[in-house]
């Protein structure tokens, strides 16, 4: 293990990580998380107060990285539709860079007593309120048309976050096709443009 | 409870996925789902083996549930697009309707031995497929462009299986509404059709 204690934290972040989306957050004990760091069960505790804690680590690390990422995509875009094309980017290529953080936040998140659960949902919200920022301003510009940005910044979370279920890096596609054709289909939606109907017919209330 | 014994287990069934819903699959005994109930322990063990013949019977419901409504939407539409819109619209009312069986399912599945696990799978393929032959169908007519069709299939399972984590019954949004906007961003992208590309340009490889 790394000597340097934040280097140290962040590894059993990472390998606690790596079993708890291998085997489940039930299904893995500090035990084995010690065991695969091969350091004692000391050095665990002396990071996190219990396996709560490091779930609590673990997903609010995956939330760390992502807005990580999407403020890099921020300050890198000054048009905003390219800048939300890298945000998205971005957070599809996390999922598969960060396979088992993002499969420990969808779905272990519930073991969190509700104390954690609300910092994680004020960590939610400004990644949440970044997207909707996003795309106030295409909407500002007149490049979007959506009556909700709630709802589709939700479509979006959903889209990206279920990448971890399918996507196989031993596959033949490349995470970044992957993150071009959802964002194709966001942005452009599959049905043809000749078939498309004038958007105010179409998306009625 | 039910003296019927097909009711008595699907009674069985709903409460024990509200249970697992909102206290999860670790965090509920067989001993809660009987209190629940108000029955023995030993006839919640008559109709299921263990807890996880309780939780593959709760997410192979849940597949059935969508599998039944998908089929009536191929029997009631024979335009495909209006087909595939209906396929939509009935798999997110799911969402809502049987809110904490889609949260077990998306949340719970890791708990499931590799013997159930194959079962879920195989029923998963099928509604995988019915969604890939309704794709494959508008795509013969060419009413929709697309260069991967699974990809598109994913997204809509993410769009759709992520609602459960946001969708507020004591909202002021209609579940119907939000299948309405989210099949409009799925059909037609949420740019603006005056700044959308020739989609040959658009979709490059």
């Amino acid at each position: 293990m790394q000597k340097n204690p934040l280097l140290e934290k962040e590894k059993i972040i990472e390998v606690a990580a790596n079993l708890f989306g291998e085997k489940s957050y039930a299904g893995t004990s500090v035990r084995d998380i010690s065991n695969a760091l091969d350091v004692s069960i000391a050095t665990i505790y002396y990071y996190f107060k219990n396996k709560e804690d490091l779930l609590f680590n673990i997903i609010e690390s995956s939330g760390k990285d992502l807005l990580l990422n999407i403020n890099k995509a921020i300050e890198e875009h000054s048009n905003p539709e390219e800048r939300l094309r890298n945000m998205l980017i971005r957070h599809v290529c996390l999922t598969k860079e960060k396979k088992n953080k993002v499969k420990v936040y969808v779905e272990e998140q519930h073991h969190l007593s509700k104390r954690f659960k609300n910092i994680i949902y004020k960590q939610h919200r400004k990644i949440y309120d970044a997207y909707i920022d996003q795309l106030k301003e295409l909407q500002k510009l007149k490049l979007i048309h959506a009556d909700s940005l709630p709802i589709v910044a939700f479509a979006i979370f959903g889209m990206v976050n279920w990448c971890y279920r399918w996507y196989r890096e031993d596959g033949t596609v490349a995470i970044e096709d992957v993150a071009k054709r959802l964002i194709d289909l966001f942005f452009y939606g599959v049905l043809n443009t000749a078939t498309q109907p004038v958007p105010n017919q179409s998306r009625g209330k």
